[in-house]
């Protein structure tokens, strides 16, 4: 479906594309946007063992390193730009633009590093409704029937077959956070917001991993719905 | 904070922003989109009186017949596109452009009829950020210190010091709904979406009229948030 859409996509059509996204960043104006930020609660005598954390989750991209050399060059690496939550991540200074079935264009998408061994987007409902892309709701890395998308770098471009994802809601637990919450892995939670914007969103999976911090991840259309940033309280129940 | 970031807009940057409208239309793509659509709850026996319908409201405008005129010429009337669920309301053939203080632009803005003594920007976060607007949340016509817009029509263009929100969640109702449902003008009520992205939203303000059919307005941050195509159960509760 989309490899069709790109077929129309010829070299003088690139071009333009690639003179925009020039243009775009030669005035400092990079639409569409991406917000990240994140919210923690405040610790409790007797709550939780570790504070929770919600952190929105802007577009981003995780690759290979056989695509990172596709798309920045032979022997590129990711360069850290910041450290995520979780330690060893890191938000690269690498960015790329996507390309959609509908030839329009998301530009300075971020990779997440490190570099990993599958190449995934993470998108919004938004994103791809923007870009003509029904996303499909996926935990990361189940990329059975997903769609593809073809993806511009400096030194190159590529075009996916599958790896498009809206990700699911999901927090990540170490045993200790699986305790306390009375979970397991795969399990879900619902995730309280209070403020002015409050929600409840349901289906909040829990994805086990010795070594993580208790970290909830949403996306910006979440974190929009709710307006995580005015959030007066927020917890995870059962 | 608005005027001085426009007051950077000179006449050159507004016709280049205006040759980038056109473009766009001329090749068919008009970014951002906007996505409208709804979803009825189906008849229960021993249900609520009238079924429960949920639309998103994607960003839009409401207008004055002086600011009409401003846009579209002297004389400018609302032509009807199509009938919206509430009687008498209408989107209207009319399409705007809005400029923010980033300098970005949102081509294709629909204008929703009939004309009204205020004139009225209904915007998503999502939309907020890109165009760098702190949008405030807001009932229908409280625009005691929101943010103003430049608005470009293909007549003309108008500078707003105020009247761009967040519109709040809401549901309109009857006497016949508030009666069922126990509530009364401007009560709140949470909004319950079962589905794959299931999602409760709290504060749905009620807004009472004798002539109007229940419908809950969400916009699109929302809509896309719990993925409400794919809901596969909706309630108001209390």
């Amino acid at each position: 479906m989309i490899a069709e859409a790109l077929k129309a996509l010829d070299r003088k059509e690139v071009e333009r594309l690639v003179r925009e996204v020039l243009q775009q960043k030669l005035r400092g104006a990079t639409p569409p946007p991406a917000r990240e930020y994140g919210k923690q609660a405040k610790a409790q005598a007797g709550g939780p063992p570790n504070p929770l954390v919600v952190n929105v989750s802007a577009r981003h991209m995780h690759v290979t390193p056989e695509h990172l050399e596709i798309l920045f060059g032979k022997g590129a690496k990711l360069s850290k730009m910041k450290d995520l939550y979780q330690e060893g991540e890191f938000a690269s200074e690498q960015l790329v633009t996507l390309v959609g079935p509908r030839q329009r264009i998301i530009p300075n998408v971020r990779i997440l590093g490190p570099v990993r061994n599958y190449t995934q987007v993470e998108l919004s409902y938004t994103d791809g409704i923007y870009l003509g892309i029904d996303l499909p709701l996926r935990i990361s890395g189940n990329h059975e029937g997903t769609p593809g998308i073809t993806i511009m770098g400096p030194k190159g471009a590529l075009t996916l077959d599958k790896g498009v994802i809206r990700a699911e809601r999901h927090t990540h637990m170490s045993t200790e956070d699986m305790n306390y919450y009375g979970v397991k892995d795969g399990d879900q939670l619902k995730l309280k917001i209070d403020g002015p914007c409050g929600v409840v969103f349901d289906r909040v999976r829990v994805r086990y991993h010795p070594k993580v911090v208790l970290e909830v991840h949403i996306d910006t259309d979440e974190g929009n719905a709710c307006d995580l940033e005015s959030a007066t309280h927020m917890a995870l129940i059962k």
